[in-house]
């Protein structure tokens, strides 16, 4: 069997194949191949990542042993240098990168084949003490750290004391002596830790390494983070391990090191955008422990090191057609370029970046489109402080991460998780974040550090989450013994609440107010096209005039569910409502009716009046009515304190004779006042109050009792009311056609849609048809001119999606209620299997998704498909929406528009997500399958 | 336009079509087509009743009217007599008559053509004044119910009171001047009623007489008769009107007139069997107003009438192939016959009488089968009086219909029907029972009459239905005003139980032991052609090993659903299944499993043993482990009443302080054994047991409102139990596997089929084979052999139907649980819904029935039948079954049979009921369609 190739040098990967090589290598290989300043280095293959994990050995294979021993000797040959040779000894850096992109998840170590030996020979060639042990206790924590699993603070704890001991302020301060002492100590520790010596045989040193970055694929945190974001095997299986010739930005004042942006990662602006650090190496930066200088100052420091950085700026982008997010090392001025890949940014960036690259001509009006995600909408969309609030501003740090924030302060991400699990809004309050503190980032709104710049572990993290960051902000001091934060004076405890604004920096003191979102031109050109391209229309939920406003704005084509409901919550209808549902009689509930239709009718006419000339689904009574009335257990209660206070009455009635017996000087002291409170006491005992009340309150008692379902989910709702009760739907009924022929007769354009919600079956339509047409009759004949209108159904029910074919005979069209029928089809119910059940489901992989987020496609997916076709069968042109909380979702509705729907219907605020999605739909037709 | 034709007289109408001429309409024009002894007559169509029912105004359209007179002018030709003439009057009868047989649904009058100057001249005619007056006070009586709707009680009242002035103690006994009188009260009556007198002019009467008739098909009675049997209009729209010359079997000691039927309808046996009574007319007989003489006494009575009659008899059946029932009348020696129809036989006539005549040679084994319906076997399994019992015997009366039964007795069908529907068993006790009591029937366990034969309607009824009665029991005397009967000396009030038996008559005081039938042998004859014929299995629910002996002894082949969860609520096990859900760590719950195994195990191992050879489905624990709990009120009910008693204990402790105060003399006197009581009072009070039981019970309780759930039908059950709680079905599997070692071990042959509940993803199948797969290896290794099993699961979760494909990869069958699974379908939680919209559901007509008592085929139906297509698309082979209350269904079983089903499971006396359905299934599945 001829062996498995497992290595490839940077000028011969095939650039394509990110799944092979990891995208850091691959994008190591295109760099190297278009002739980019790129030290030399080969890639380990993922394949030798899932042949490591696959073996049941420890250590490497001894094949892949072979081939990286072939290729560090190829490697020496190409940089002339020898590796664990005293002179001219080559080190070199060991990387990982898997074909997604996962920021800081695995590990990295530099200035591998250091040792005690080599590190002389280096001291010899650069006579540059200082350098050299710089290097080497960077490489002895790295590795200490990384492959052995001592803890940081080991080593930082003999890093700060000998930063006091030398009065050093920054790293940088250290001369060579201290850190030849603090080597000397870190070695020290290795050997305690280990119990053996720091590896002294450079390959040694490589091998561990290499395993241990192959080892970090299955570690906790990457593990959570493909969990997190749903990285499958077939994305990205595996990781790659770079190795690569070191090159030193710690070489003196003509050495730097630093991260760059081709646009700026924040705001999408076509300006050069980054960081940089004098005499630093590796992730000095990007660990935030010196804040690092804006890019536009190397112009000045190294202007043709920046021009060069200028020229690699636009190589990148014409090549990768996209902003890149680069690592770059200055080594006594010689540029080399050391990573790039596609700038993660945030989604006003993205669509800044896109409207720019169209114009510029960099990209295709497609591929403007389909780079924005739909869901990164959702932060443009975010919250910012109000401009008018006049609250204080605490601190200032960088705005790392646009949108306000407001929580409860925390310290640990710990914290943060346990919190925001119990539904707490909590901001993450820490010097710096690192890559271990990733769950707490998913329970924080926001993140606060004080240490680290605008390319920092929090910053970066925080914008590819679309969070508020606010970072570096350097007046804030954590006492993390007491759990308490000071600031500027002010001390926060564990709990206090803090704003922080990522789009200014600004910190705030408790809670400040904030003003929903506006949109930005770019977002509405985006938009604009998106329109143009996607066949699905979006339509928004909307139940009151106000979120019929809210629905326009957001560029909803219409209504695609108004819960009639909705208006029969608010506190001047909810009494009426309840004596309409308490009513003994038909002529009672009749009476409570006739005051709610009014209200119903004028809400409707203010929403057809908005929604002028565009479609609006108005769905009739669902919930069942017991949803209206107090709880039994709440009654009860009131009951029960009533009843408490009649015994008291009662006693007090008693009172004089007790008083009597037991001391009757007392008594007759105050005999008249207690005799004369007795008599009034018994004077109203027959017209008691409380009794009365008590009466009342047991009545709708008994009646809440009555109304009381074991299954209120399978139960008494939705048209089986509207049989049961009518008139009820008539009422409803009326106010949709009186609305509308008021409406028309301002002027306007209505065709309002009557839904029926809960429908299992034809004669259910059919039923509540003869309402509707009885009715249509008289309010044409009441005002003397034409109303149209349609008639349709919710499916939430399977019965429907069976009957669909007879359904459609009467149905002018349907809107899936995808909440309703995720439970139906799952036989769950949503509070119940959340609660119980479901998150053990999702942790096991049971289920991939809770379908109550993400629509079951596979599942309810294939009813809503079958049912589609059934119903079409019957009237092709049948009009087919959806309804439920699904409707904004992206992975729904590239569902909804490959079964063929009409439209979705979603809440206000993600029709823009919900128009972008759709166009990607239509755009990745060809490419979607289930 | 042509005019359309309504009328055929007997010897031209097409006897094949039952729908134009209704049943009796087509067999008349038969019998009088093959030679037959039937007055000439006509028949009135199906479509002249369809026409009236659709026209608006009253009375009969003149286009009915004219062809009435022309075919009355050509009966006046036929027999030489006039319609309405003084000399040599035409008499006739008029009957309704449709498609199906409705037994006393409908209405006859007799002796049409009596006026006051008719009767004269038949006086004058025949010389017999009795007789015509005879005649001449049923026709008014008749007439005036059925057309004018005069009560019965009218006319019965004078009956009585005139046969009390005469003496006479049967209609027989009054003489012509008796019935002189009472034709004159009568008239009376008649004209009193309706303000207007007897009609003279025959045409009047005619015309009135065919306009009740039409109209009675859509009295209440009649409406209701098919709703309950579900004769929809496809299968009888409209009553056809038998117009036929009247004979006489009132003319004196040689005429007569009876009922018969070719064989034994109470036993099947292949006998003449009938009852007569001479001198009497027309209804007498079934009636119930004589007791008739057995058809037996008429071979010495009448003995050529007799010979005749019996070679009517043979003529009838080798015409009809099929046991019929014919009424005849004989005048002056002269036998007539006046109807014929297949006999209404209770099931075990049917069965011998299908084993019979296929012996016979009359009809094929496939006529033999298919004429036994399958519903009807749940009578022979009726049960029957203990013999055993000792119990006396308090009267006899007619054994009219078979099976014993026990329950309260009411004195009308209106209070059988109200006691009834509030779940109470009835007996209804009558005089006699007419057409109106019908209700009355459904809701009682069995009927007890006073008057009448084994062919009154009590009798036909009865039998029709399969329940007990008991007809001709002299000895009770009904008092209606005081709501008792007299029972040879013992009174019985309304509500007191007693038993009837239908097999022999006999009638006992209180609730009597009774038996479970026994098979007959030509059931089980039956049944094994049916076996041998069907190709759908029929299994049976059994839990429990007295269940599985009982499904062996019904026929099933196998256990198509063993619920484990019933083996845990015996009272032995429970308080273990009760620790077992309240333990606080999984190491105590395992501990009351491991004590719960040997139960399990134990049951099973007897299953196992009593199916030996054959399937066995067991089930997984299913319900919500709350259900084994008592309920949130019980318990806090019990809290209330400790802390009740705790107060009354704290209360009794501050006595002595108390009585001190109040009456320090009687505090004297019994100070010190008051003291001595507070004092232990106080003792106890550290270890207060009722406060101890309080917190035990609130411990319970919290646990208990923890598992609360807000719609369990959708809970946390099922399989999802099995994935949060491993260890419960990990012993659940054990158990199997065990026993089934043991029962194979012990010289047995079992592969138990593991059935996982509420699965709705093949995750979860997944989930729980490899717990199957883990134990299987340690039984297998425990007991040092091979045990096979199968691996399936209930599809009750429509989403189960939507991945049955996927699910089918893995599960080697799958049963639909079709209660659950209608429940899911509709959104219907049944208890809701039986309680809140169902009724009027079925009333309106918006479901045809309630879906948990009949398969819902189009909607449910629909679901199964893509799921085993989508599963067997998996595995072709897959075995499919049914084991909802569904499964024992005729119809189901016939969709169950359509789609391909292997087996379907139903409760073990159902079982015989299937194994028919199944082989009707097969033999009718050309015919079929949804």
């Amino acid at each position: 069997m001829k062996e498995k190739r497992f290595i490839y040098f940077f000028n011969e990967g095939d650039s394509k194949n990110k799944k092979l090589l990891g995208g850091k290598g691959a994008n190591l290989c295109e760099m190297t191949q278009i002739g980019l300043p790129v030290p030399p280095g080969f890639v380990i293959t993922t394949e030798a990542c899932k042949a490591y994990l696959g073996q049941k050995k420890k250590g490497l294979a001894a094949e892949l042993v072979e081939q990286v021993r072939g290729a560090m000797e190829e490697l020496e040959k190409r940089t002339g240098k020898g590796f664990g040779r005293r002179e001219d000894c080559l080190l070199v850096s060991v990387r990982s990168g898997s074909a997604v992109s996962m920021p800081g998840m695995m590990d990295t170590i530099l200035n591998l084949g250091l040792t005690d030996q080599t590190a002389a020979g280096l001291v010899d060639q650069t006579g540059d003490e200082r350098f050299v042990y710089d290097l080497y206790r960077r490489l002895i924590q790295l590795f200490g750290t990384v492959c052995v699993g001592i803890s940081h603070e080991k080593f930082n704890g003999i890093f700060e004391k000998a930063k006091k001991k030398f009065y050093a302020k920054a790293d940088v301060d250290l001369d060579a002596g201290a850190l030849r002492e603090i080597t000397k100590q870190f070695l020290q520790v290795y050997e305690q830790e280990t119990g053996s010596p720091f590896p002294q045989d450079p390959y040694e040193q490589l091998e561990l390494a290499v395993e241990a970055v192959l080892r970090s694929w299955m570690g906790k945190r990457a593990v959570d983070y493909r969990k997190q974001f749903g990285i499958t095997a077939d994305i990205a299986d595996g990781t790659a391990v770079n190795v690569c010739t070191m090159v030193f930005g710690n070489r003196g004042a003509e050495s730097a090191t630093g991260v760059a942006f081709t646009r700026d990662p924040a705001t999408g602006e076509n300006r050069f955008f980054g960081e940089y650090l004098i005499n630093a190496q590796g992730e000095d930066v990007v660990a935030g422990i010196r804040t690092p200088k804006p890019i536009k100052t190397l112009r000045r420091e190294m202007p043709e090191v920046y021009c060069e950085l200028e020229n690699l700026r636009h190589t990148l982008e014409q090549h990768y057609r996209e902003v890149q997010d680069l690592e770059f090392t200055v080594e006594q001025g010689k540029l080399h370029v050391l990573q790039t890949r596609d700038a993660k940014m945030n989604a006003s960036a993205f669509i800044k970046t896109s409207i720019d690259m169209f114009n510029e001509g960099l990209i295709s009006e497609r591929e403007a489109l389909l780079r924005v995600k739909p869901e990164m909408l959702a932060q443009v969309l975010h919250r910012q402080i109000d401009p008018q609030s006049t609250n204080a501003v605490l601190a200032q740090g960088l705005p790392a991460s646009p949108g306000a924030a407001s929580g409860k302060v925390v310290f640990d991400a710990d914290r943060a998780e346990s919190k925001g699990k119990l539904g707490e809004k909590v901001i993450l309050v820490r010097e710096e974040t690192k890559p271990e503190d990733i769950h707490g980032f998913f329970a924080a709104q926001g993140i606060l550090t004080s240490r680290g710049g605008k390319t920092s572990h929090a910053a970066v993290v925080a914008r590819s989450m679309g969070k508020a960051c606010v970072s570096g902000c350097e007046a804030i001091e954590i006492d993390h013994a007491s759990r308490e934060a000071r600031v500027g004076g002010v001390a926060f405890k564990e709990g206090d609440v803090i704003t922080i604004d990522g789009t200014t920096g600004n910190v705030y003191a408790g809670e400040v107010p904030m003003i929903e979102p506006e949109f930005v031109d770019d977002m509405l050109v985006l938009l604009e096209w998106a329109d143009d391209i996607s066949e699905l229309r979006v339509r928004a939920n909307a139940d009151t005039p106000e979120q019929a406003a809210r629905a326009l704005k957001f560029g909803a084509v219409g209504i695609g569910l108004c819960r009639t409901e909705r208006m029969f919550n608010q506190p001047d209808r909810l009494p009426i409502v309840r004596e309409m549902i308490l009513a003994d009689t038909t002529q009672e509930r009749q009476a409570a009716l006739d005051r709610l239709l009014p209200f119903q009718r004028n809400d409707l006419k203010e929403i057809f009046h908005i929604m002028d000339g565009r479609p609006v689904a108005v769905r009739l009574l669902d919930p069942p009515i017991h949803e209206f009335l107090p709880s039994a257990d709440e009654i009860q209660r009131e009951i029960n304190h009533l009843k408490e206070l009649q015994r008291t009455v009662e006693g007090l009635a008693d009172l004089p004779d007790t008083l009597l017996l037991l001391d009757p000087k007392l008594y007759a002291k105050y005999a008249d006042t207690l005799e004369s409170v007795a008599k009034n006491l018994e004077k109203v005992k027959g017209k008691n109050l409380a009794e009365q009340m008590i009466e009342a309150k047991e009545t709708v008692l008994k009646k809440v009792r009555n109304l009381a379902e074991t299954n209120p989910m399978l139960g008494h709702r939705g048209v089986r009311l509207g049989i049961t009760y009518p008139e009820i739907y008539a009422m409803q009924i009326r106010a949709i056609l009186e609305a509308a022929a008021e409406h028309i007769t301002a002027g306007g354009d209505i065709v309002p849609e009557i839904m029926i919600p809960q429908v299992c079956t034809l004669a259910e339509l059919q039923w509540v048809h003869r309402y509707v047409e009885q009715i249509h009759k008289e309010v044409e004949k009441q005002y003397g001119m034409t109303v149209r209108y349609k008639f349709g159904t919710m499916i939430e029910v399977v019965r429907a999606c069976m009957r669909a074919g007879r359904i459609a005979g009467l149905a002018e069209f349907i809107s899936f209620g995808t909440n309703d029928l995720t439970q139906a089809t799952f036989s769950f119910s949503r509070e119940d299997a959340e609660n119980k059940f479901l998150p053990l489901y999702e942790d096991r992989g049971i289920l991939q998704h809770n379908p109550f987020e993400v629509l079951d496609i596979k599942g309810v997916g294939r009813l809503m498909r079958i049912t589609i076709e059934w119903a079409r069968k019957t009237r092709p042109e049948m009009s087919v929406g959806i309804c439920g909380e699904h409707g904004g979702h992206p992975d729904a509705i590239m569902f909804c528009h490959h079964i063929g729907m009409s439209y979705v219907s979603c809440s206000s605020p993600r029709v823009p997500i919900a128009r972008l999605a759709a166009a990607h739909a239509k755009l990745n037709e060809q490419e979607y399958s289930i």
